[in-house]
């Protein structure tokens, strides 16, 4: 709209899965961005994303945010974002960073705390509210298309388990995967979560268990608005991604369905048939992650926070902490609880 | 709504399959009627026809139209619908009658003259008008919800063929079957139908062939408005009553879809099935059948004209004309060349 | 299937609103029964259904059970039904209860262990589970097409308020709405119910919240198989009676959808716009109200027990009862501490 | 799967909006691909999507197909097909062809004779083949899952009119737009079409009508095998892209619908509303155009005639003459009629 024309540059640390991911969508698919460098601990993975998108490899974390940067995209293992996050605000870059700070809410505050005495732009990846449709829940509840929130609804299934090993450090189904889902109920709902009743069970792979984790849950929230969230996850659906979002009140309802893989449809004597979801993540959620990128570059150009704040970053740890201690301790918990630990 | 009180009283005259279904309809669930007595020349059918529901059986049809009723239901086999018109007008009676009329032009226009001639509500039982969805499809064309309609599009499958000897005596899928079309193209598209140009195919029973009858036809409509209707038939869809509507104009487009059974689905790896469309034909089509009685007598308590009007019984007849016509001459047929022959 | 040929004659015992649908279907639409006499405390209702079917009237509950009846169907205010079922049962009758037996499990005991002790088929009339999307989902547990549920979900929101009248004599939201909720979580889980973790909330009708009710509520249950069930519960939905069933499980996912009034759609530039569901409450259910005398009355023929039972009747009165703790002691109840209070 | 690595190297002609959007599926998304020149007549088109792809840039025709490339992508004006087709024949090319190869008889056989006599592999572009939902129509014919096509019904429906001046030299609607849709009657129902009945108005731009086009049409064309179908064109649905294709048969049937922009809902008291369908281009078909480029190579790969053929380029200009004809002859016109014209 405005005749912004700078692109904006974008340093990617870490050069994983996620990391790739974003890299690519800020040189190819984002209008007006680009990615100014790259670097990742594994070297041989930095240079071949590089070399890939024929971008600058930087020799490390100093070089890249010493560079002409406008923001840096922390893509690492979560262990080390609270770091990056640090060094990043004292260099004045504006800062996207994964999913989730940390899994320690000291941590988290360490480098939510140096953000904000840099005064930078901070987004937190929670990528799925800029699914179209989930988004349009939000919309619809923020347009008043149905009234004050008394209840929502969030189904979140992922079609496989992650590996073992994964789950050993990622704390766990509450934190690592229905985190989303807290964000997704602040979200939806546009009230804090001031309570939380968690079950867990171990129905699909017992060695999560053995693990200390669990792989299917069912949680309910109790926002300060009144609002009641029910969520419920399981590590692995046959069908694909189930990711439903929905919002009721005294105007009606809405809904983010899942989309099919495809709209044909068969019809015979045993009846309707037609596809399922999609198993693949990028295949569910590609548009989520440029919008999302869209987003924060849309506020870095008008000098607005960017959409997802460090409150956003912060609350949903605190819900899947008090999330644990409730399955631990068999009673609802508060989340002041876990803030006053 | 208004303080209309009388009941009004409906002498049924024939006691087969529709009969019953119209009588069953008034005794029990259309508010505000009665069967006043029914007739059948097969005597034993209308005898327990009268004692299922109570009501009183005539000897024949003068005993029953000298009687103290309101209206007639005309259900007996097409062959005898024009005398019983005449007869039934002749007496004062309002008249619904079973679609068609006849299936010869000179004998239909008998009939309609004679109820001219008597100033007696008539109305002619389209049904299929009175499903809700197709009659949503219509109230969105007269709403100006989609503006002048410029394509009309039917779908009508029955789920299985009728017995041959049906056939023999039905006048052949354009009169027996897309006959309800060409109604609904006339009441969706509000304009009447100016030229066709048909195209069967015998691709299910080779004996309808046999008998001079088509099994699967597609058929397109010139309307005096401009709009072009296109029809497919087939005598056999394997998943039950396929019966879709749809108008498309310059403010978009109105549907009809096709009913489920019911609405459980099952999601698995293969994909998402669920339940296709009745094969029954009561479960598709009973509150059409209730709603244009409904519908009627309204009309006769307001002393309005009923809906489904004499044109309604005539036009259809000569649409199916010229489509055989069309089929036979391999060209699209005006239908002023049926009606001048 | 077999050559049973005799009409199964039922007295209906109470002639408000669902003792008059219940004769309805009896005396017209479910196959081979009839109604063999209708009573009402309140004689005038009685009077008038009787003279609607043309049944006999009887003069008192003795002397309807003194007739030669089959089975009696216990229609009255819930107060009064465990008298009706004892004294049904020292008659011999088989029995149809509506729901519920009683609000006290003490008197709800009283009147089962009479029915156990007569050894009369006894059935109460929890209707949805006959409804035919919801039973397909049960179908689809039963037949493993998901494998053994993890995950249940069901939503059920009513389109308007009931009295406040009712409120103060139905025992509340999770005696009077949610119980049949209950009972659907226990029928598609296939599993008994071990714990109850409720919350409720008054957000519609202040009122309600007053005479000690809540009008939102959602529920977790835990079962004894380890299946989770969550159910939300509003007393107004303003697009009409919203009833969903899900179940997930390894093998995917079966799930009930709301019916919408018909399937007409408008699409224009706004979008797709079709019709929401159904807001009267026989518009609804009236299917699974035929349904469920179709099985009841094969189950007298087959000798076989009604499909409905006993537990069946107890069960959820245990589940409402421990969800009312649940709320007032804010924590998860078991369902064991219930029955030993 | 097997073990070929080397990378298919593509030299594109023609840099408007077709060609880049070739380009770039070539350069970044279909895998084992890259482009190998670029050209267009008009120089800064060429240059600047060869710098933003950093690909090369050919000052002609005869030199980019003197280069060391696989194949060529033929994007240009359509006038200009054949001469290309012609040079990169003679060159040993691989050929990738956009639709229509000519909209002269004369001139597409004399493109098609040279490849057919250089004996290079030729794909011609009709994309909609590779739409999943499409596909999957074709697929389950092909399959046998609902038996041999009896009816085929096709929708096609853009968002906007082009602009008059395409107008003028397209070909009018029935070799410009429908013309995929002959395409696609043809791949669904998996036979030739031997005669074609089309009538044509002018509803939307009058000015379409002065240069002897059409704006709206519809089209039944009987298939050498009995199959009849029925296809209508509008220049401007409000909703956006409409692209249904439907086959109907003995064992059932098979559709494809319209993607929504979302999978949203909002449900209120005025009924369920979501949202219609893309109005953009590539919003609808990207993925079909990168499916067509993925069996463009692997055939190339496999030395396998690609999926697309001669035939296919071939038979639809035919039957748009022969559609033509019809309209201005007012009469069903059989494609050998125009063939041996």
């Amino acid at each position: 709209m405005t005749a912004v024309t700078r692109t904006i540059s974008v340093g990617v640390i870490g050069a994983g899965r996620i990391g790739r991911l974003h890299a690519e969508l800020l040189a190819r698919r984002v209008p007006g961005t680009c990615v100014g460098a790259v670097y990742d601990a594994h070297r041989p993975s930095a240079a071949g994303l590089a070399a890939q998108l024929d971008v600058p490899l930087a020799a490390g974390v100093e070089e890249l945010l010493g560079g002409d940067l406008d923001a840096v995209a922390v893509c690492t293992s979560s262990d080390t974002h609270v770091e990056l996050i640090v060094a990043a605000a004292r260099a004045g870059k504006a800062i996207f960073c994964e999913k989730p700070v940390s899994l320690e809410l000291g941590e988290l505050e360490r480098g939510l705390l140096e953000v904000e005495r840099a005064g930078v732009p901070f987004q937190i990846g929670f990528n799925r509210r800029f699914d179209p449709g989930h988004a349009s829940v939000r919309d619809a509840v923020a347009g008043g298309l149905i009234g004050e929130p008394h209840i929502v609804r969030i189904s979140s299934r992922d079609p496989e388990p992650p590996p073992l090993a994964y789950i050993r450090s990622s704390g766990g189904l509450f934190l690592d995967m229905m985190i989303h889902d807290f964000d997704m109920a602040r979200f939806v709902a546009g009230s804090e979560v001031v309570e939380v009743y968690a079950q867990g069970a171990v129905r699909i792979v017992p060695a999560f268990g053995e693990a200390g984790d669990v792989d299917t849950a069912v949680v309910t929230l109790r926002h300060a608005s009144g609002c009641l969230t029910m969520i419920d996850n399981s590590r692995r659906a046959v069908y694909g991604y189930d990711q439903r979002v929905e919002a009721f009140g005294p105007g009606g309802m809405a809904t983010s369905e899942n989309p099919p893989i495809h709209h044909g449809t068969v019809v015979g004597a045993d009846g309707v048939r037609h596809q399922a979801y999609p198993s693949g993540w990028t295949d569910r959620y590609i548009v989520s992650y440029q919008r999302e990128w869209e987003a924060f570059v849309a506020a870095l150009r008008a000098g607005a926070p960017p959409p997802v704040t460090l409150q956003d970053a912060r609350a949903p740890l605190l819900i899947g902490l008090a999330a644990w201690r409730s399955v631990h301790e068999r009673r609802p918990v508060a989340v002041q609880e876990v803030v006053a630990a």
